[in-house]
């Protein structure tokens, strides 16, 4: 029997601000995951998966986010994963801060090497709901998801992949293009064993064949140093536009890829989930 | 000239999170400052400086405490130092986590070993605003003073010596009766020749020999593990009682001495001190 062992717990906004720690059959390794709950939390209450970016665990967005004291507003459990296996003991797991530890890009590795750990899609698609829902009370509440850059990327493509489950959709900076951009060709080519498995994990490529979900919230700095080169918003929005997959981008000027630009975006992202999971509810 | 060198600086909430570093006079080394300005901020905006606690140093608050929000919607500039020299080369500097480094208790040191580089006291009410403040613009506003745990009693003590200076006070989780408890007696006593100073660097003997300062909020977790053995409020709240030194202190239930406690009511501090300051502006 596996079970999620509580590490902290601390109170914040009247909610409680848990971390637990559990042995992953996914990853084959310890995975610490992160919950808020808002107070009065019930089954009906509303679960939203913050995927994070590239060198995070589930810490960061839990200490530099700001989302607890909008998530005790509304209502909703907030629910952050880390970003990839840890002490998988892969050879050169460690070498890269844009591949393997801290960069899973929430997908399922083909490759042998990576492919009995790095199974990131499977880990938060089924494995952690499966554990985590009940251990929360929360098996029958309406869930959403959204994440930051890499943790985009993991939001935009699990929820064009799974519009039954994810009831809505956001994300800040997310890398829109993958199979474009040095990020995702990196990940892709060393996690993937054959090229036809990138479109699977490419937001741009799910949307062109066909993939549809609850309408999207982007928010963008357009300061942010590595828009030029990684994210891609323009594609991904033209591709929406000639496939009639909602989308809304936000370009803000000034700001850029920290977390000093997602607290400041992040309560229209909770508004925005909360409209949706409310409606998702009825 | 000495001057202060901008190491990074974000947008957040429409306002400015910059970090400084500066040759500092009075501990010899090299210290970080840290400051949000926010929108529109001009020479008549007021000022509030954050005092951290043990182990910190600018950059806990700027991440956790939640703070820009706030601090945009009302209009005041948060100034955030440094707890202690750093790397000042003091034998033993670094051996405990709660004297030395990051543990200057914001006092001037007298011993010998720590008088050339521990002087906090002057460094936050001497040299730092004279630096700082034309720096950004802000040497007619109006001033006050908050912090947390340690800091909390560097708020309250310099609070109390200068009212003229700072026109709000307020804090969390303060050390209130540092000549009392553990951390204080083991700070007076490493960095202070005689006894006979203590009282200039205790809170509750500074309202004792008739000092005075703006109404006090004060914030404490009813669940914070070092509530018992070293903060004190409630000797602090009646000294104040008795010596008509207005206080308000208020407990809360479930929260503990972290800043998801902080962050949960630093929005009332910002409101008690813009009351302040704003009056004082008049």
């Amino acid at each position: 029997m596996i079970s999620l062992i509580k590490t902290s717990e601390f109170l914040c906004f009247g909610g409680r601000q848990i971390r637990y720690e559990h042995l992953s059959t996914a990853t084959r390794t310890n995975m610490p995951v992160s919950v808020f709950l808002p107070p009065g939390a019930n089954e009906k209450t509303p679960v939203l998966w913050y995927l994070s970016g590239l060198t995070c665990n589930d810490q960061n967005v839990v200490t530099k986010g700001g989302f607890q004291r909008v998530a005790a507003e509304l209502g909703l459990i907030i629910v952050c994963p880390d970003t990839s296996p840890r002490g998988a003991g892969i050879e050169g797991e460690d070498d890269d801060w844009d591949f393997g530890t801290g960069a899973g890009f929430y997908l399922d590795a083909t490759k042998e090497r990576w492919a009995k750990n790095y199974l990131m899609e499977t880990y938060i698609t089924k494995e952690l709901p499966t554990l985590l829902l009940p251990e929360i009370g929360a098996t029958s509440a309406p869930q959403g998801i959204f994440g930051h850059s890499m943790g985009g990327h993991g939001a935009l493509t699990l929820g064009l992949k799974d519009p039954d489950r994810y009831k809505s959709v956001s994300a800040f900076s997310p890398i829109c293009a993958p199979s474009q951009v040095p990020w995702g060709r990196k990940a892709f080519a060393g996690y993937l064993q054959n090229q036809d498995e990138w479109t699977a994990y490419d937001a741009n490529e799910l949307v062109k064949s066909g993939k549809r979900c609850p309408d999207i919230l982007i928010d963008q700095g357009a300061a942010d140093s590595f828009l030029a080169e990684q994210l891609s918003p323009d594609v991904f929005v033209s591709t929406c536009s000639e496939a009639g997959q909602p989308v809304e981008l936000r370009m803000h000027e000034g700001y850029d890829h920290s977390y000093f630009f997602i607290q400041t975006f992040m309560e229209d992202h909770l508004r925005h989930h909360a409209k949706f999971l409310a409606a998702a509810a009825l």
